[in-house]
């Protein structure tokens, strides 16, 4: 019972996360301001979340299973799937800033991040690799395996990322994300 | 000829914050262990640079001259120059997480270098679709147009330094960016 009540306090802190982030970007999603909404004293939510990159570690871990849960097959995802995420993405800046500038900061020595990314990362690409092979077999189009094709996937989303969110006028991030995927599928068409 | 003095040991605190990237890494990069290095007061340091923000961001400047520097033609850089971009990446560790964490720092609200990496970004693309245009004309062999393949070229190499500064072993960083090029030049041999 007093375990249920916390599961289901972490789960409203994670939700209210996800609300200030949407609100206020990466650096306004501070331990306070997530404590205020939530109805905790800053102490309080200190218990389940001992800093700021704790929290918002649980925040990106919960939006992959969100992510992912969309995909109903034991499989996971899908390759159009994908594309409709990026799409999805385009319109939460919030969460997408969030996670780039933890990812950026995971890459310095001893980073309390780094070990969550560098994981995640492997699983990513083992995911990617699945998506190519239930679409492609042991080849892509362009010749390469799903395992090294996987990379660039995974390389195309991110960097995408950092480029729409210095400059959204100038960077369509969904149509681009097709552009490459159109690469991989080696269509010519223009 | 005190213009030229300061701009001397402008050159010089940039030469020993490369040294000091390279020996410990963004964290270690601090204003102190810079000013230590170079002979200054971490006040005299200040007088050039007011932020540790402010000092990487001309340490990425130099570095962008240095790098396009070697390709002497009025167009800049050539495809097969980029290759060996991304090689001589791979053995400098220390600016590559430099870069890679301060872009991460970037996208947040109001940070000091946002304004430096969308400029970047801006160019950084003309500069790839010149590239391509170099070497495809109007059509990729994927059916993309300069302009379309130059986000995603760029993309590619951002998003796979981050995978490859969280896990060397795992990802072959080099050798991706060729995968890469070859799905672009449509180039289909296994």
């Amino acid at each position: 019972m007093v375990r249920a009540r916390s599961e289901e306090r972490r789960a409203d802190i994670l939700r209210a996360s996800l609300e200030v982030i949407a609100e206020r970007g990466y650096r306004g999603a501070t331990l306070g301001s997530v404590a205020e909404r939530v109805g905790l004293t800053q102490q309080g939510l200190l218990h389940y979340f001992p800093t700021k990159e704790a929290l918002l570690v649980a925040v990106l871990e919960e939006r992959d299973r969100w992510d992912t849960s969309g995909a109903r097959d034991p499989e996971g995802w899908r390759l159009d799937l994908l594309e409709s995420l990026v799409e999805y993405n385009a319109m939460r800046q919030g969460i997408v800033q969030t996670f780039s500038a933890l990812l950026g900061e995971s890459v310095t020595d001893g980073h309390p991040a780094r070990e969550f990314f560098t994981e995640r990362y492997a699983q990513v690409r083992a995911n990617m690799a699945r998506v190519l092979r239930l679409e492609f077999g042991e080849r892509l189009p362009g010749g390469l395996t799903p395992e090294r094709a996987a990379p660039l996937l995974t390389a195309v989303m991110d960097g995408l990322q950092y480029q729409w969110l210095l400059d959204p006028a100038a960077v369509d991030m969904p149509s681009a994300f097709r552009d490459f995927l159109r690469l991989l599928q080696g269509d010519d068409r223009p």
